[in-house]
């Protein structure tokens, strides 16, 4: 199998932390250096890096401050205060359980990334083995490479699949980064804008909906990036399979409970500089939306 | 009331049309030049003007090419070769007809728009007296400076109405034209991209869905700006009232005989020659869906 960029997207080299600046993609590959735990924070504050790549941030930024005698609770903190919607404190109550019971932290952290590379490969396996030949699979933001990885184990099956994406407004990590690494793959992918999906679905053009989750509540619902949701419901009204590959479930009972991420309007009214909208005007921008679990015809689950 | 730029965004100054530029709004407020049939359908390619506009550059363009004697059968199949999805042949065998019965053709056209100018404000007065006070409005698209008169009917009638505007991808017309429309009136508007519907929806943020209409079939089905029928999905599964600002009706039976425009998938890729996606990857985009007259709770018809 070759790994896209984006399933790995960070990298501790020495006591430097390489993070694939996502937001370069696809003119730029091009890695942020952070020398400590307040870096890391600024990048995920600055969502340089997304999902996976902020579960291997935090737990390189342990492993540094940790090295460098960092007062461990606090970096916890930090790492919680970032962004509402994801649930790091299930990573850093994590750590701070290792670090408890005296076990070597640093190998205890890089056991459990190693595990959790293992677990993706199968969590893409389990979805590949989903598929059926001839499948066309509309997809929305970006799942951190195991889009590739799912068309590579497919093909690998004898089936062949294609992908629709989303562009994923206002970040566009549909085209910049799913269709950028599932084209590099060498698999056939086409964009939409967000609001195509109602009538590409109509026209019978899709056979499945996977995307991915940044939260599982209990009761199978899942905050995903904002436009999961409308997918959704546009897909049970044309009755297309909705499956979602989740990461572990947190301890919240349903999506109610998870407060959801208001990111700044600017954030939505101007791209690389340019203003697509009047500069004065109100703009909201919620980073995430919930897709309740009714909707959702399969879990794809990581068990870690 | 106020009129919008975009309520009458073409007019005929001597022998000149003057073509509202509708691609540099919010950022310039500039007007194309065009002295022949020719000009005109190149402008209506380039959508330089969309909807009404539309239907008032091609009368105007009639009657240019008949004060300089040209051939008006050639004219209207012109016409009707420049865009696929839209009726303009309802207009052009309207003008021959006319030009075969012997009246004053000029006289005729400016009539027929006087009329229409006349009905598109009895429709806006239509569309307010469905308004109640409170109403928050979700809008896609630009329905030609119908909603800021909308806006200033429902305010005359003493009732506090808002927006929210979907941005319209690619084109962004909702933007840059709605949202500044209704914000240079004076009212309330927001923007969200066109992934948040359902997540808005599901907040109780909107009371009702308000958009226009590109071609009316005899059986109540329309073809809009892509993403229409997308919201009309969500505005269903969300019980959201949904109602649409009607053209004429075409003879056209059903939606299912509307003949879909697909545009060049640069126009996706690229805005103002910023590339917004990997410039290799292939991209698909339908101008218009269709959405069937189910979804739609009210036509608010214009009688010509």
């Amino acid at each position: 199998m070759k790994f896209s960029p984006l399933f790995w997207p960070i990298q501790l080299k020495g006591n430097t932390i390489h993070i694939l600046d996502e937001t370069q993609l696809p003119q730029k590959l091009t890695y942020i250096k952070a020398k400590n735990y307040q870096q890391a924070c600024k990048a995920i504050k600055e969502m340089k890096t997304r999902a996976v790549g902020q579960v291997l941030l935090v737990m390189y930024a342990f492993i540094l401050s940790k090295r460098q005698n960092k007062n461990l609770a606090k970096v916890a903190a930090a790492i919680n205060a970032t962004r509402p919607t994801l649930s790091f404190k299930f990573l850093t109550d994590m750590v701070l359980g290792m670090e408890k019971s005296g076990a070597p932290l640093e190998k205890s952290i890089l056991g459990f990334l190693e595990m959790l590379k293992e677990k993706r490969i199968q969590q893409a396996q389990a979805t590949a083995n989903l598929l059926k030949s001839g499948d066309v699979i509309l997809t929305h933001c970006n799942v951190s490479g195991l889009m590739p990885l799912i068309a590579q184990f497919a093909k690998a099956q004898g089936k062949e699949i294609s992908f629709y994406v989303t562009e994923t407004r206002p970040y566009l990590q549909g085209s910049r980064l799913t269709a950028w690494e599932i084209m590099r793959a060498g698999f056939d992918v086409t964009i939409i804008t967000d609001n195509m999906v109602a009538y590409l679905l109509s026209l019978g053009k899709v056979t499945k909906v996977i995307v991915g989750a940044d939260h599982l509540t209990l009761n199978g619902d899942i905050a995903n990036k904002i436009g999961t949701y409308q997918i959704a419901v546009v897909a049970k009204y044309f009755k297309i399979p909705f499956y979602v590959i989740c990461p572990p479930a947190s301890k919240l009972k349903s999506g109610k409970e998870i407060k959801i991420e208001i990111r700044p309007s600017d954030e939505l009214k101007i791209y690389r500089g340019l203003y697509l909208a009047p500069k004065e005007v109100k703009a909201y921008y919620p980073a995430f939306d919930v897709t309740p679990a009714k909707l959702i015809t399969k879990h794809i689950y990581l068990k870690v």
